[in-house]
């Protein structure tokens, strides 16, 4: 199974000890990358962090969560490493994996509801890359792209 | 009032089309960057060229559309100048500019029906940046980062 990395600012916090909770439920690993307090950070650290382990392989996939889901996938999509889905649906994080490969699922606490969250999660971790048409496009993200081994 | 860049892939042309009807109608000159048949294209390609146009200063702000929007926030958000946001509702387009003073909106055309998508594009151009606390953030996003001149 994945290894799979969270990271939130200061308005994720609750859900993302939520989402750990049901990725270890899925038989996950998890690497839990703060804050681990409601003390105001800044998203941009967080979502570098995130990016960094994943570019460094420590994790195969990722969670960022901010309040609204947007800055922290800015700021995790800087990373060339990164292809960083902000999803509102589980169909959302579904198509993020088969059509994007995408390693890192965002998510905004203040937009969705919990139940909505783990349903995103859930869809984004269980989901496969479809490759085929989508592989081109992909690689044309992310310079020496290669699909991201399960 | 701000010039606005369009791009999407072919499952966005549709959208497009009836986005810029919708700009011009705000008041806003138009920027379309293709393509302009549903002749299958690579998001990445189009969203790169949407970033080009922001980086550049052809265009103040811009609207990138795919199926799911996914991809093609990711290829936008791939250069330092853009902050794409990928919204699903008004709200998160209006947060998108107060809180991270977004200039792409990112749509998906399977995701968000076409009254969302007018609505997400009116809220994202009426809003402004509420800079305070939120411009540090912004600036850790992007290097040599000033506010958007409206």
């Amino acid at each position: 199974m994945p290894i799979v990395a969270f990271a939130s600012d200061h308005a994720g916090v609750a859900f993302k000890a939520m989402l750990i909770e049901e990725a270890r439920g899925l038989g996950h690993q998890v690497i839990d990358l703060g804050p681990n307090s409601e003390a105001s950070v800044d998203y941009p650290d967080y979502g570098a962090r995130l990016a960094d382990a994943i570019a460094d392989g420590r994790a195969s996939f990722g969670v960022a969560i901010c309040g609204s889901g947007i800055g922290i996938s800015i700021a995790a999509n800087r990373n060339p490493a990164v292809r960083a889905a902000l999803c509102t649906s589980g169909l959302m994080a579904r198509l993020a994996r088969q059509h994007n490969d995408a390693n890192v699922l965002a998510l905004g606490s203040r937009i969705i509801g919990p139940d909505t969250a783990r349903d995103c999660l859930s869809e984004f971790l269980a989901a496969s890359f479809a490759g085929g048409r989508h592989a081109g496009r992909v690689a044309k993200l992310t310079p020496g792209y290669e699909e991201n081994p399960q």
